[in-house]
């Protein structure tokens, strides 16, 4: 039913949608705050939705927090949650390397303290993080001393990126056996007023083209986000419902995973993004079109207080 | 003729071909040096044509050095040259730069000193050389004091290339006014026995996916590098021989302007290489087949002495 896409969601509509899940995956920035403020309503809807009975999960790209960092932050605003129900990339790239991948070795890691503190809280030990200034002659960056029990170089957000990381990074890519993955694509982290600084996804792609390879993606559209909730959650993906401001990652990965998808006006995109997506006609633009679209989640709130 | 693609450059032909053509532009790493080393008897050939009459220019696409550096390592090695042979993507980006793009105002330049200085040779000041480490939190990176100044975004080879560069180039590249150059699209840079560091393509990229645009490319395959030796020496593209080691630059550039090509096997590309693009059938990656190849630019001594 195509005329049943990108629907505003309101009325009546919010309690039928709300009645057809059991867990609902919210993105963070641009949804639920925006930099290191709560949107208006946002803690109230996700603290009654918990007492309605819903499973509520938080699903970021964001790298450069650990989920003890993210529920403190939450908590902070407002919002009731416990760290195990917060899935950022930095927690999501540790389980993928453990679980998936099967890594038997150290981690090259482009990335913050927080994303090596998630690795050694599974067990994975990482070498990297902090500054890593040029020095000597191109003979020696290619000499560069790499150490043997690296079989794996995550890149995720790093501040501290530079061309002596993106050397290190692409000598240890040269063996094929080693492991590439980045955290997410994301080209840009936006802040408040419309600022924005370079995302994670200049420094995956620098990488990428040095070590001329290309990484495993973790975050969204990546399905593994989702998969990563609902092997530990039992979740039925029929009954789950992913709200995120974003087309391109929090949409695509709901369509991706089966999900039901809500987009939320507070972020990046706007409803004429997603028609432009409708009216293209090409198959995978559609998958970026929500089911349904709100001003901001505050929308919900009168039929979760009725 | 597409039989007569990709010959085996050797005996009679030699002369024949030379007798062809009054210039020719030489690839440098790979073709006439490799890292610190001569390739053996290419002074002597370079020095042998213009004996006898030929005109012999440097086209190359690294951006770390100067006209005069360039001059002074090449005579080390016994090429009997001049500076203003040879074109290198620094020289040619402050060209385009003045000539094409008409500038006026500062450069922000990811990039070396020796670019620095061959912008300043045509009157251009630039800001940005040396390291850049970062501080402060995301906010203060997206409201980075700018030089009003600052008219384009140049980004070449950068051994102190960091996120805190990028975030610069960012924000100087938000203003729509503000030129985007890069010095060229090379994703490696060969060093001696099979090593290779990060070359100025992975920057160049980073940048772009930051920015949101794409930079002009100075560098081969793009015609202004030939551009920039035509308009100065008054060659006639007919009776010109490009002469590479890499495909996808050399050789194309060379076809791109309508020059004869020699792919020269001391270097990157093997002829199996040109022969894949020849089968191909594609019309891009034919233009990537030369003319003739020779296992080094020695085979042209015969020739010449005879």
């Amino acid at each position: 039913m195509a005329g049943s896409k990108c629907t505003r969601l309101s009325g009546a509509l919010i309690q039928q949608l709300l009645d057809g899940v059991d867990s609902v995956l919210f993105d963070c920035d641009g949804v639920i705050w925006r930099g290191d403020q709560a949107v208006p309503g946002a803690p109230e809807v996700v603290n009654l939705l918990k007492e309605h009975g819903k499973r509520v999960f938080f699903v970021t790209n964001n790298s450069s927090k650990t989920r003890r960092m993210y529920a403190d932050k939450m908590a902070r605003m407002g919002f009731k949650v416990t760290p195990d129900e917060i899935f950022g990339t930095a927690y999501c790239s540790a389980m993928y390397l453990k679980k998936v991948a099967g890594l038997k070795g150290k981690v090259y890691l482009v990335g913050s303290d927080a994303l090596r503190q998630e690795l050694e809280a599974v067990g994975i030990q990482a070498t990297g993080v902090g500054p890593d200034h040029v020095s000597g002659s191109q003979c020696d960056w290619a000499h560069v001393p790499l150490d043997p029990e690296v079989k794996a170089v995550l890149v995720g957000f790093d501040e501290h990126f530079s061309y002596m990381k993106l050397n290190r990074a692409m000598q240890y890519l040269t063996d094929p056996g080693c492991l590439f993955v980045g955290t997410n694509t994301d080209t840009r982290l936006p802040l408040e007023g419309g600022k924005a600084v370079p995302g994670t996804g200049c420094l995956v792609r620098a990488v990428e083209i040095a070590a001329h390879r290309q990484a495993e993606k973790v975050g969204k559209p990546n399905h593994f986000m989702y998969d990563c909730v609902a092997s530990q959650f039992g979740l039925d993906r029929t009954r789950c419902l992913m709200v995120g401001d974003r087309l391109d990652t929090d949409i695509l990965l709901g369509s991706n995973c089966g999900l039901k998808t809500l987009l939320a006006l507070t972020g990046v995109n706007k409803v004429a993004d997603a028609e432009a997506h409708e009216r293209s006609g090409c198959p995978d633009r559609k998958k970026m079109v929500p089911d349904y679209y709100v001003e901001s989640i505050a929308d919900l709130l009168p039929a979760l207080q009725g």
